[in-house]
C-alpha cells in the first residue's frame, strides 16, 4: 500500500494515465478502507487522500463507495494471498510461521477494515464480498494443505474430507483469533499469537490423527520432518509435563 | 419450534390473543428463515404458513420482513442459548459433549438458515442482527468457561485473557466446523463430529496449558475429573501411537 503525496502539484492528475490514475484512487481507497469500517469513508475523504476533485473520482468509480469498497477488496484480498505463499521446504511448523508472521502483519496493518469486514453487519457487505473474502480462506487452505503434503499440485495426493475439514475449521479459529487479538488491543504480541496458533494446527493434527489414517500419515510424514529446536520440538517438550497429569487416564501397562 | 396446523379453520384468527398471534406468527417465521435463506423468504409465505392474511402479518410486524426476520432471529437465539445451559456435575468432557450434542441438533433443524446468517453476504444482516449473533457466542463462551471452573458465578475466579481468547477461538471453530459439515451434507455424522470437536477443546487446552500457568491450573484440575471410559480416556489412549512420532523432539533422558 502506498501513501498519497502530502502536497500533490496542482492539476498533477492530468498527467497519469487512466490505469495509474486508477490504481492512484485505489490506493488512497485502500489507506482509508484500511483503518476505518466501510460505513465511515466518504467519496470527499478518497478525493482528498489522492489529491484529485470529488467528480474525478467519480469518473473512475461511478458506483461510488461501494465500487470503490469492493475494488480495494479486491486489491486487498490480492495482496493477502500473496502472503500465503512458502516454498514447500525446510520443517513444516516454521514454514506455516511464516505465512503466519506475514498474514498476522496484515491484519495489524488493515486493523480496522480487517474488523469491520469480518464482523459484518454493515451496509457495504454483499454475496461480492463474501465471494471475495472466501477466495482468500479457499487460497489459504490451499497452501496449508500443500505444507501437509496434500496440495493439488503435482507430486501429491488430494487431502480426504476429515483433513480438509480440519484445514478449514483451523483457518476460521486464525481469523477468530485475529478478530480478538485486535479486541484485546494486540496483545499478545503478533510473535505469541503466532506461536499459539501454530501449536494449536499441531494440536488439531495430532487430535485429528487418532481418528483419522489419513491424517496420522501426514502426521507421521510432517513428524519426521520436524526438530528439536524448532516450534514442535518447543511444543513437545512443554507438553510432557501437561499430558503427565493424564496418565490415570491410560490402560495399565 | 413449533409447526403451523396444516388446514386452519376459517377465520380462526380472530379468536387468537395479541401475545398468542404473534408467537403464531414468529413461530411461523422461524420455520421458513430456518429452512431458507432470508432474502428467499417473502410475507405470502409467512401469512400462508400462519394461516392468516398479508395484512394481519403487516399488523404484527409493519417492518414486514426484516422486522421479522430479525424477531425471529433473536427468538431462535433463546432457544440456542437454552441449549448451552449444562450443569456443571461429573467429567468436563462429558458435559461439553451433551452442550455439542443440543447445538448440533439446533444446527441440523435450522440448516439453511444457520448457513444463510453466518455466511454473510445478505441484505437481511445488519448490526442489530450481528448483535443477536454476538451475544450467542458470548453466552456460549461463559458456559465453557464456568465448565473450565472460571465462569463468572459465584465460588469461580474470572478467566484471564489467554484462556478467554482460547475459549472465544474454539467456540468460532465450532460455529465454522458446523458450516462446513453442513456444506459437506452432514458427514461425518453428528455424533463423530461432535466427538472430534471436543477433542479439539481438549487439544487447545492441552497446547495452551504448554505456555500459560492459568491454563495448566485448569487443565490439571479438569483432568483430575476425567475417567478412562471417557471422551478424554478414549482419545488419551488413541493419541499415544501418534505422539510417539515426536520422541526424536524430545530432549534425551
Amino acid at each position: 500500500m502506498t501513501s498519497a503525496p502530502a502536497a500533490p502539484p496542482a492539476r498533477a492528475y492530468r498527467r497519469l494515465g487512466v490505469e495509474e490514475r486508477r490504481a492512484q484512487l485505489l490506493a488512497a481507497a485502500l489507506t482509508l478502507f484500511a483503518h476505518r469500517a466501510p460505513d465511515d469513508v466518504s467519496i470527499d475523504e478518497v478525493a482528498a487522500v489522492a489529491g484529485v476533485s470529488r467528480p474525478l473520482v467519480y469518473r473512475y468509480f461511478p458506483g461510488g463507495r461501494q465500487q470503490l469498497y469492493e475494488a480495494a477488496l479486491g486489491s486487498a484480498a490480492e495482496q493477502l494471498t500473496l502472503c500465503f505463499a512458502e516454498p514447500p521446504v525446510g520443517p513444516p511448523t516454521e514454514r506455516v510461521g511464516r505465512v503466519l508472521d506475514r498474514y498476522l502483519g496484515f491484519v495489524d496493518q488493515h486493523d480496522a477494515g480487517f474488523s469491520a469486514l469480518l464482523r459484518g453487519g454493515s451496509v457495504a457487505e454483499t454475496s461480492r464480498t463474501s465471494t471475495i473474502v472466501d477466495g482468500v480462506r479457499r487460497a489459504a487452505a490451499e497452501q496449508i494443505l500443500l505444507h501437509l503434503g496434500r496440495g493439488s499440485g503435482p507430486g501429491q495426493e488430494a487431502a480426504g474430507p476429515r483433513l480438509r475439514m480440519m484445514v478449514r475449521t483451523w483457518i476460521a479459529a486464525v481469523e477468530a483469533a485475529s478478530l480478538i487479538w485486535l479486541d484485546e488491543g494486540k496483545q499478545p504480541d503478533a510473535a505469541g499469537l503466532r506461536s499459539w496458533l501454530v501449536d494449536h494446527l499441531m494440536a488439531l493434527l495430532a487430535v485429528t490423527a487418532a481418528s483419522d489414517e489419513e491424517t496420522a500419515a501426514v502426521v507421521a510424514d510432517l513428524l519426521s520432518q520436524e526438530t528439536p529446536e524448532g516450534p514442535a520440538g518447543r511444543l513437545a517438550t512443554l507438553i510432557v509435563p501437561v499430558v503427565g497429569g493424564a496418565a490415570h487416564l491410560l490402560p495399565p501397562g
